[in-house]
C-alpha cells in the first residue's frame, strides 16, 4: 500500500481495528522520512524559527485527529512540534496511526 | 512574595534575568499544587473530558506565552493538557518561569 493510498483513507474505528501491526517499522517506509518509531508510537519531529509556526502546526495536527476520531499526542514549543500517533486503546501501533500519518504528511508536504 | 503579586507582574527579558534560581523549590509552593518540579522544568498537568480542551488549554498556554515573551514547552492529547515553563537560555528556572506559572494559574482557577 502506497502513501497515497492512505492518505486517502479514513481511520476505522478503534474497536474494530483488532490488532497491533506486527510489520509497523517495515511500513514505516510509506511515511515521510522524518517519521521515526518512539516506543509504541509513530513521532514526527517539525521545526521551525519561533514560536507561532509551532503552535499552528500543533493545531493544524488537533484538527486532523479530530477529523479522523484519531487524536494524535502533540508536544510543541519554541521552533518546534511533535506529532505521535499510537493506537491507545489497544497498546501499539495499528493501521489507523499510519492512515493518520500519511494523511498529516498529505497536508503538509 | 506571594502568588498574587507573581501574577501581577511581567517577564523579564530572559539576558536580564541573571541566574537561575537556589530556591525553586520553595518557591513551589506559592503555585498551584498541581504544578512540580520536573528536572530543570516546572511542570502543571491538566485532565479534561475529551480532546477540544486539551487543545484549548494548550492554545491558552501559547497565548500567555507568547505575551509574557516566555514561552512554555506544551504537550497534549485526549483528556490533557501539561504545561512546563523554564529559561532554556540559562539552562534551569528563573523568576520568569514562576510569574508566568502564577499568570497560568490566575487565568485558569
Amino acid at each position: 500500500m502506497t502513501v497515497s493510498d492512505l492518505s486517502n483513507r479514513d481511520c476505522l474505528p478503534c474497536k474494530g481495528e483488532g490488532e497491533t501491526l506486527a510489520d509497523a517499522g517495515a511500513r514505516m517506509a510509506g511515511l515521510h522520512p522524518n517519521w521515526r518509531l518512539d516506543g509504541t508510537r509513530i513521532l514526527r519531529r517539525f521545526t521551525f524559527k519561533g514560536f507561532a509556526r509551532a503552535v499552528q502546526m500543533a493545531n493544524l495536527a488537533a484538527w486532523l485527529g479530530d477529523k479522523l476520531g484519531h487524536h494524535p499526542d502533540v508536544g510543541f514549543g519554541w521552533g518546534w512540534c511533535e506529532v505521535a500517533f499510537t493506537s491507545h486503546e489497544l497498546g501499539g501501533l495499528t493501521e489507523n496511526d499510519f492512515i493518520a500519518a500519511a494523511r498529516l504528511d498529505a497536508i503538509v508536504d
